[in-house]
């Protein structure tokens, strides 16, 4: 391969790094690479890890001497997921996201992916430290911000499986699982009563999803009362894991005595007169 | 701010062009952000778009002149792709995945943020020319491959809803719907023969999640008879969308008939004499 100039290796480098964020690479890998001299890459190095510091891009962790190696961690500054939140709630206080009775329409901003993907960033470098094996969230609106921070952590997404079991007038009942779910092998459920719901809900997890003793960080789209956080903290109990985190894209501000604490909120709704607002969560 | 070097500006330009794929950045834009001279930026994304291309890292498009830009396009080649997809086989080829009665485990895999990336990246790259308005889905294994590549096009990611309604001897019935959407607004159903399955099942969407006559593009998790996306076809005619292709990971060989046709699928799943195998699908 021809050589390479110092810039065109510093951005291949950057790609390559970021593609695989928080995987640790070793300077021969990159050099085979970029058919480049592993002194050159340290230097190289040097100036992409100064200058994403300098920008807030988010840091290079690099392992010195020839044995050595670098990865990409994802940490933004405090500032850059406060300007994000912020901008989440003026989109949000638009007022023709008001549907029928007290509900705001989020679809579009759960299902935006460059916004996810900037928040996650931001909410990665939060855990980045702390291990994660595993990103847990409940079915379904939680599913695409939560792959989004596993991706930054480089951890595996967990998807639990949350059972319909309400009839119109609220007795529970038995519902058929889709045929996929056969494909899962055995699965450990835990019923949970519902706060913010009548009666009694059931969530589940395949006994391969998540292995004992794992290190996960919960991430949902809402939080109201808390009852589906508090079982899926029990359904995770029965996987002896340790619950590092667990982080909300919305808090409501009621009921204000929640089932669960230590949690993190983006954003915040509540209600007064009638009116809707948004406002920061507590992660800001 | 101090002036950075050529190697601190290449490594800055390709993190800001891959945080936002497919996004046209202004010279201007990108000079203002690294306090650098319009012309030196040239320079630097003439070296960046050669070093791409020649490492198949992507594709940089550029504005020439002063009033010019660039985005990041992601393109890879054919040939990333077949690797991709060939790991895939060998990583599904683990005997200890048979669960059950002829089944694989799938979650693993379906649930992978590193390998989704990837995989994501390179189906993308097919539909990049195409305009995509939105990526769409059928809750809920295919949400994790179809924000990946909803991200890759900078598409929103559109997620339609599936009723169960089979009690256990097959006779539909009705669902009570969880509280949160009551904040989805008016929806649009459509009622579809499942291929597989016995019977009737029906899938929904907002009516404010697609706007009319959008580009779209199908991507989900499991093909087998084709009755859940023939019925998703349905209900995006509804909307008036143009359907530019439909992806799926993984399509079971059996039915062969399809009642969809023109799909893409990653890997291929068959049976003979009691085993399962794993082959490339048509995408490669």
């Amino acid at each position: 391969m021809e050589k390479l100039s110092k810039a065109a290796r510093a951005g291949a480098i950057v790609k390559v790094l970021i593609d695989s964020p928080n995987r640790m690479f070793t300077l021969s890998e990159l050099a085979e690479l970029l058919g480049a001299a592993k002194s050159s890459l340290s230097e190289d190095l040097s100036i992409i890890r100064a200058t994403f510091e300098k920008l807030d891009l988010g840091k290079l962790e690099t392992l010195a001497g020839v044995s050595g190696g670098v990865r990409f961690v994802p940490m933004r500054s405090q500032q850059y997921l406060v300007n994000l939140v912020r901008d989440l709630c003026s989109r949000l206080a638009d007022p023709s996201r008001k549907v029928g009775n007290g509900y705001l329409f989020l679809n579009d901003v759960l299902n935006d992916p460059q916004l996810l993907f900037k928040l996650a960033e931001a909410i990665a470098g939060r855990f980045v430290l702390a291990n994660v094996d595993a990103v847990v969230t409940v079915e379904t609106k939680g599913i695409p911000l939560a792959l989004s921070v596993a991706r930054h952590l480089s951890s595996q997404l967990v998807i639990a499986r949350r059972e319909i079991i309400f009839s119109e007038d609220g007795v529970p009942m038995p519902v058929t699982r889709q045929e996929s779910t056969v494909a899962e092998g055995a699965v450990l459920s835990v019923a949970f009563e519902s706060g913010s719901h009548r009666g009694v809900q059931s969530m589940s997890l395949p006994r391969r999803s998540l292995p004992q003793g794992a290190r996960v960080l919960i991430v949902d789209d809402f939080l109201r009362a808390g009852g589906t956080l508090r079982g899926l903290g029990d359904l995770l109990a029965e996987f002896s894991s340790t619950v590092v985190g667990t982080v909300v894209l919305v808090e409501s501000q009621k009921p204000s005595i929640k089932l669960i604490d230590d949690y993190l909120s983006v954003i915040k709704l509540g209600e007064a007169d009638g009116k809707i607002y948004v406002l920061p969560g507590n992660i800001i």
